[in-house]
């Protein structure tokens, strides 16, 4: 296949995985995207900025290289959160789709300042342990570069906390939203859908314990995300 | 009927109660799966595993027989769940078809460990008591025979509290989900969805009360559930 | 019109406005129903029991007399709730539709068995006091006639507490649901739905007051409730 | 463009607004109304008051002058909310399109009497600032001139707080609901989606947290809001 096939077929599945973001209800009006790396070629796709999802095609997705500068003439701006992807893809090499959204539930435990605890399987069947939530920007960092800080603040999250991306796919960025990445830009934006709904769980599990709540038991996080990741995964079809 | 159609009918009926599942919204992605047996013909049929609910027809519905071995030569794999129905089938002899989501609000009780009041008259219609939480497995029975113990814990905790499974229809697996059951695939999914309402109006209910809630007054319940059920109920159409 | 046109007519009407009941999101399953009285002519309309909403049509709908009995032959069994009904058309003589409903916030009120207060002016719009929850049937009224005394415990709640149920078009039956009724069965249909939207916001507003909260100025009630209606209301069309 | 064609384009535009309110989920039976102004031509156009959005059309839309006074001779009531518009569009010269609504989430927090701190950078994005949250009217204020006082207040609360409307697009009226607004009539129901869509992350945040709140950092709050608004802007297209 040739560079512009591949980059055609990109932005198919590029717009394809951003229409799905209002059908999962993650995003309200026009908030939020997707973004998809093929770093043979050095090109990222990404949601064009602002543009509604009732009108949206493939045609209107932003080609970038690795840094993020656009590279066809008559582009549209991208998602302003493209230099927090740019960080993403670099620093995290086996992820190549990244979701970025303001989903009502994972807004509002990022807001909270919170990680998301694992208190059912429903997480350990996707998440090998909390979902983290960074810690705040500092006022310099959200001067200098804002978008590409928040990413920055993501890959130290996971650094200093020892968190293996590939096994904790996706993050909340303190007062701000969610980031989830996977293996496709689908994945991510299916992904962005088990932390909204694992985020509500946790809440409402939260709220009927009336107090802190414990974590399952280890032997039940390996159980369930090892039957669904990994070389003895036993679910889904070969 | 031949047991190639009978076998047929069961798939297009499981394929129906499958699909029933996104429209109830008892499930997210491709979680959730309801499976049919005939014990006559030694047959179950059952949701393939990991498989989108958009396109599902019956012929993905996995066969097997009464202990889960799969039957057909070019099957799909069953959904990962199945030795916990292959469990319950056997044990409680009186269901037909079984419901297993992750239902939010399901899972939101099953993961604060409690079981589910019976705080109001929709719940009276349709469990005669509390919809009970079972334990948590042991680290070895996860290890063991996951699911399979899985079904084993359910079958004990009706045993031990001596809760009838056709009284009460359904059940919270400690920090997992729901199972629900009854004499067809779409009752079980019925059940299903009841168990969500159920659960939302419980918590709610908790909510405005602000303190341990106290359940009905015995006489609702046994007005509204033999109201609806036995050999004296007077609901719906003979 | 002749009677048999007016019925059939009723018909229609009764039929339209149960299948706004799952269109407003009140109902689950087959729960909820709604009726209509024609004092002239002698007759009730009401949905059939356990019908599903996907197929019913007009000419499901039950036809009985004032006291509930059955007229037309080949009738489906009436809702079980008709009983109830019975008692209200009787003695609340302005109403001609009432709309029963097991939604979710209505019956975590019920359960609550709380009176919903006035918190705002959506629910003084329609209401002119707080939404008021009944008490518990006793265990003889219960056994000895459930869904008519259902319909007096309501008589009562009205006479003691002075209420118009005019002024009032709805009550809590505690542990159970929600009535609500206006001068056409479409009309109780819309105050049933405004009954579970005030629900909702009183309940999120208690949430937010963290504590008891006070009820709005007599003066925004005075207000709200006479723009909309009595002679000097000014909301609507002429 | 004849003035004629001004008018029918301002109706066609706010028929459209309007519609978007139930789509948005922001309204409940007839509740909400949008309006628009064209202070050049000195017209208002608005919802006609209580007229199902289902048949609504751009012909049943109001025709006003500045200070209210319907236009044209066949029309329709207008809106009952349209004196609250009347001041608002004389004391903020800058709007041209202003929705009200009932929205369940907005009214909690009215209902509540709170402002909605900013808790995230959803919220930041779009206000800058707390979403205020006016007094009650006083008895004489309700009695003598209800709708055009409850204006008058809004603005009262932002001239008092020295608070610039263009810089935060919408209030909570006391007991009541939201009043958003901006450069068109669609984007004053976009604001009033925003405001839905903040005050339930902020509820939920709040219930995480189970404490009063902190507001984030004045720097997110200020690289939030300026990264959308003002010269310096760069999300979305030129």
């Amino acid at each position: 296949m040739s560079k512009e096939e591949m980059i055609r077929e990109m932005k198919k599945r590029v717009c394809a995985a951003n229409l799905k973001l209002p059908e999962y209800g993650l995003v309200t009006l026009t908030w939020g995207n997707v973004a998809e790396v093929n770093r043979e070629i050095g090109v990222i796709v990404i949601k064009p900025s602002g543009v509604p999802y009732e009108t949206m095609t493939p045609e209107d997705m932003v080609v970038t290289d690795l840094e993020g500068n656009v590279l066809e003439k008559e582009s549209l701006r991208p998602s302003s959160d493209l230099p927090t992807d740019v960080v993403l893809f670099r620093e995290f090499p086996e992820i190549i789709g990244i979701t970025h959204t303001h989903s009502v539930q994972g807004v509002a435990w990022a807001q909270a300042g919170r990680d998301v605890p694992v208190y059912g399987t429903t997480h350990a069947d996707n998440f090998y342990g909390c979902i983290p939530c960074t810690r705040d920007l500092t006022q310099e960092e959200v001067e200098e570069a804002y978008e590409e800080n928040t990413g920055k603040v993501i890959v130290e999250t996971f650094r200093d906390r020892k968190i293996d991306p590939i096994a904790v796919p996706g993050v909340l960025v303190r007062n701000h939203g969610t980031f989830s990445w996977g293996n496709s830009a689908m994945k991510s934006v299916e992904v962005g859908k088990v932390i909204e709904t694992v985020c509500e769980m946790a809440e409402r599990t939260e709220n009927l314990r009336r107090q802190a709540g414990e974590p399952i038991p280890q032997h039940y996080l390996d159980k369930h995300y090892y039957r669904k990741h990994g070389k003895n995964a036993y679910y889904g079809q070969k």
